[in-house]
């Protein structure tokens, strides 16, 4: 079995110039999932591909997630990732920049050991992937300035932003495997609602997940004024009366942060926002692990079902 | 003749979301010389390549060429770009942030429409080649903090950041139209040396270039104590009291604009420091001709001398 962290730490940086290699090394050693280069790989496996043929582009995968990391932490201008210093707080804004460019290009660098038969289509899928999620990070930095977003608006959004990424991730896997078109539509699909019920399981532990666990405080979302799945469930759900409550709430600077949380979740509570965003959860899960029983069954598939459930129950 | 002008101009960037495309499309209206599509296209045309072959790679070049210049913008906090406002200006840094991104990712996808048989090396070629300038531009920064830096260090920054980008853009040209290894390595060289005299040329004419054509006033090198060619290679020739002064008169922000360009001109003068400079252009540009003599000789040759002579004693 290939294991994905080892395999990235043994990516060599040691090279000239060191400021800009150094911070592409230490965003790499923050750890994360490494759910994506995971999904490549079981996507490749599932087809009964051979994980070395793979994980060149399961590498670039995960490093070109980590530049969009890189990259939004200075768009969003956060000082923490993973608990440690993000790169433009640890150099400055213009290394971030720099470095994170540099980022995206070694992940078409990793790309390009593909074997030169595959490469052409893994090239092209790669491209469309990245195109989604810059044009998700546009939506979900202009949906900051909007008042009128549709829960339809942001689960596409979200969609463009984090699910392409894992449907590409299992499909690429996959089309290295030799899976036909039609199994590579399944799993791309797959992915995709995997990748929509993470995201909204995401916004839940926002708010309800366990601090110890969670790695960061809760209830960040709500502070910010976050357009959530949360949010604009209850928005939508809300009367007149209580959706402006909800508006004034979340636009309101003088209210201390513990009993704005409160004053929310209170809100949600009498709106069944919680179960609401868990009947979503479940349901693109069931969509995912429903195209994923018409694929191969075998040890791959199993882990994969099995990663399905972690994702849409995790509590970190 | 392929009309590289109208080509990028047939590039579609109206699309959603407008917030993403519209940065680029204003990027890659601005003009400019398009140098690095038309050396692609001539390195084609010298072994006999057909310019459609080549084409996606040389806007993908451009493209690329405008992204670093995007980004570039961001981090040296230019405010005019080709008589227009930067990116950042007319928008905001997170749009050129992002827009830039995808304009790189953009770049991949225009060189993703190369032949399937052509597109593993080109890829290759291309990743190299935008390695070379993210870590010209890390140098360039890097020199800004130093005061030890030697000619050698400078030529190195500027083959790395201009110079390997004309090199490629010959050789993806050719290596396209079928040109032999060695033959590559060849045009590849000259297109290098060509890169070197180009940005000597740029460094002399920030000095001595004609207002009126320049496009910008001159001595914007000197008031921002740029370590250019012509400044590193005075402190180089300068006795020590010499370069004293004219250190301290590169870091004095008492003396008025052109006052200071005025004594810094006075010292290149007493040094020779223009002549030098004009040297060294013309043993980078005939080390090049010299290179391309050995390559067929045809229609495109002749071009790219008559190209090679007009970059090395351009006003503009």
């Amino acid at each position: 079995m290939t294991d994905i962290n080892q395999a990235i730490e043994q990516l060599n940086w040691k090279r000239e110039p060191y400021g800009l290699y150094e911070p592409i090394e230490y965003t790499l050693s923050t750890g994360g999932k490494r759910l994506r280069p995971q999904l490549a790989l079981l996507g490749s496996r599932l087809f009964g591909g051979k994980d070395e043929d793979v994980l060149p582009a399961a590498l670039a995968l995960e490093v070109f997630h980590n530049f969009t990391l890189l990259h939004d932490d200075v768009m969003d201008k956060a000082a923490v990732r993973r608990g440690r210093p993000t790169v433009h707080v640890r150099w400055d804004d213009n290394t971030a920049i720099l470095s994170g460019d540099q980022m995206l290009i070694e992940a078409y660098k990793l790309l390009s050991d593909i074997k030169d038969d595959k490469l052409p289509k893994v090239l092209r899928l790669f491209n469309e992937m990245a195109t989604g999620i810059c044009e998700g990070q546009q939506y979900d930095m202009e949906f900051e300035q909007r008042e009128d977003v549709s829960i339809d608006e942001y689960i596409n959004m979200i969609r463009l932003k984090t699910s392409v990424l894992l449907g590409y991730a299992l499909q690429i896997g996959a089309y290295i495997a030799g899976a036909s078109d039609k199994e590579q539509e399944d799993i791309y699909e797959a992915g995709v609602n995997l990748g929509i019920a993470f995201q909204i399981q995401d916004d839940l532990l926002d708010i309800y997940g366990n601090p110890d666990t969670f790695g960061k405080a809760t209830g960040g979302d709500i502070l910010c004024g976050k357009k959530t799945y949360m949010l604009l469930s209850a928005m939508n759900k809300a009367d007149n009366e209580t959706r402006k409550t909800l508006k004034e709430l979340i636009t309101n600077d003088t209210i201390g942060a513990e009993e704005k949380i409160k004053r929310v979740k209170d809100i949600y509570g009498l709106l069944n926002t919680r179960e609401e965003a868990e009947k979503a959860i479940n349901s693109y899960t069931r969509k995912a692990k429903d195209t994923l029983s018409r694929l191969p069954q075998n040890e791959a598939a199993t882990a994969l079902l099995n990663l399905a459930d972690r994702l849409a129950t995790r509590q970190i």
